[in-house]
């Protein structure tokens, strides 16, 4: 048989079509129900709402436009970014008020930040005071201001400043350049959200909330208002929207749920359902108690665990490797056929979904929409 | 100040330009040391060669088309991948002998993979009897042919039938099968690639040539040519090369190296060199003892532990997160100053690669070119 030299035609046919009913979705697909979602959307702003706090919703969770969209169409004040670079689809696609709830260092993430803030209302964290002049210089050589966090370390451990003292000297330094203007404080205790106990948690935020607390006093003693104090995750917003001292909310993963969420201890008045799967083929049946499915590590994050098989009892996955993953069969579980289709729930959503081009929107059975994760491997 | 409200013309720089210095890459960026990185190719056709065996190395390790082309160019014979969709930016790019070491389910995926079987002499695995019906029937349907090799589990427990007999019925149902041509066997063994001591190593690829020798003498004896056995990687290639059973190797890592694989015992004839490096700057320096790095889990995967930092003794990652990593300073080490860049030493090479949109390939201290990862993201 002869081969054709030019092989420039070649496109990957889309993963699935609006209207395609489920078994028609290629895989692995990650995929979204769309109900669940937006249920989980609404506990939120709801949440918020009630205690009187901005919703500021973390888009490094799902770099996914739409999905910031909605939850700004539901009262959300503006979305969090981890990265500058990750900022750049959310602006394209209208968010016009954004955190970078981070440390921005380096001319061209300085760069990148103007630009961006010549269309957007954008923030950034800030922990060093030599990287505060540099900010300043870079926002006010192109003409821009951007607004500015102190960020203190509330019991994490990894960047900000450790208290109340050094706060005040980067506040007053902030309030003092150009291109800059101090807008609070960042007080996000990252470390808090996965404790497992709900106790333990809330003992956690407290102790948090108060940190920020001690820090706002002593700026508002010395002349400088602290407008915003933000932090909190999906772990954590239950009290920390209660504490009184929180004005602002930065959960993402709640729109999701995952494993390691799903292993904390809930019960209190906030609960979140799962609404995010990888669909995975079963693509080989070697044994009775053991098939093989289509997706591995490059479509799920497992550094919390492999992921769990949802909705067929006795099927469990006990490893995972680049490209497959190995799901033991029970004794008295079905083993399912060769080429069904599996749902599974990552272990880890923001990870997850930085593995993925696209979303695959499900309501009532069918294939409702694709939504780009247009920030997908944006990391800069 | 008034904000635009286009922002249609914002795009992202490259992290990099041919000729740069190092220090103008933009961070986190994976980065490519070109002198280790030939020399590793070398070395291991250079051992396929002398053990008169064929080396089809692996692109699942690094999805990038050049890297292809220039193990093609030193005299490998053709490339693996791992599935079907990731083939096609290698088709694009000119390869034209694939084999997707893999076995391949579902009518979208049998249907892509006639359309790359005009351009390409294309190859897959089988384990299942209805599979082989239904891969026959879209290939003879498309008026194409494709190589079928039977995958015999040669240890590892994931995919495969589990013997000779087995191997001998699916053989002939190729063999008898339009659109297929029965090839030979897959006998891959990856839990033998990670065994830490040589002694293990050496013993599994043993059992597993031993294994693989059986089936083919079965399918001698009862007709049926088996012209390749294709299997190893870089962990067992030493090995496999010399056991006169394997007609073809598939290593992939080697070119690059991992901590995975730097933790195996080495000490052989073989033995490769890092070539590869996640660039990642220090964004923040809260204390004596501890800086915050701008590259995690979303630069380099964890699932084998955090990364470590290369070249500079005394910090050691003790943490990695979404967007971070934290490394501590030890005791009477240097601690790197803010913005400074550190090189880390990814702990797995392929789920690393599969994070990135492109390599900076560095030659004499200066940026060479970035070479695009095209497969990137393509697992289905």
């Amino acid at each position: 048989m002869p081969l054709h030299d030019d092989a420039s035609g070649l496109a990957l046919e889309p993963a699935a079509r609006p209207g395609d009913p489920l078994d028609r979705i290629d895989t692995p697909s990650l995929a979204l129900d769309l109900t669940a979602f937006d249920a989980n959307l609404r506990t939120m702003q709801d949440w918020a709402d009630r205690h009187g706090v901005a919703l500021r919703p973390h888009a490094k969770a799902h770099k996914c436009p739409q999905i910031a969209l909605r939850q700004l169409a539901l009262g959300a004040r503006g979305i969090c970014c981890q990265k500058v670079s990750e900022a750049l689809p959310f602006v394209a696609a209208g968010v016009r008020d954004i955190l970078i709830s981070n440390e921005v260092v380096g001319p061209a993430k300085h760069a990148l930040l103007a630009r961006l803030a010549r269309s957007a209302r954008m923030a950034v964290c800030v922990d060093n005071a030599a990287n505060l002049v540099q900010l300043s210089e870079a926002m006010a050589h192109a003409g821009v201001e951007i607004d500015v966090l102190v960020e203190v370390d509330v019991g994490q451990g990894r960047c900000g400043v450790p208290g109340a003292d050094a706060v005040l000297a980067l506040a007053r330094q902030a309030r003092d350049l150009p291109g800059l203007n101090f807008a609070g404080l960042q007080a996000y205790h990252g470390a808090a959200q996965h404790r497992r106990s709900r106790e333990e948690r809330a003992q956690a935020c407290q102790e948090a909330a108060s940190r920020a607390a001690a820090c706002a006093q002593l700026l508002r003693d010395n002349g400088l208002a602290c407008h915003t104090i933000t932090g909190g995750g999906t772990g954590s917003v239950e009290f920390d929207a209660a504490s009184g001292v929180y004005t602002e909310l930065q959960p993402g993963s709640y729109a999701f749920m995952d494993g390691d969420y799903g292993a904390n201890e809930w019960g209190g008045a906030l609960a979140f359902r799962r609404s995010l799967f990888l669909l995975s083929t079963v693509m080989s049946t070697p044994a009775p108690d053991r098939v093989i499915l289509d997706a591995g590590l490059k479509s799920t994050s497992a550094e919390c665990g492999p992921p769990a098989v949802y909705g067929t009892p006795g099927l469990r996955c006990v490893a995972i490797n680049d490209e497959h993953s190995v799901v033991c069969v029970e004794p008295g579980a079905q083993a399912p056929a060769l080429g069904s289709v599996l749902q599974l729930l990552p272990s880890h959503v923001d990870p997850t979904f930085n593995l993925h081009d696209e979303l695959v929107v499900l309501q009532g059975g069918t294939v409702h929409a694709l939504w780009p994760i247009a920030a997908r491997g944006l990391s800069r």
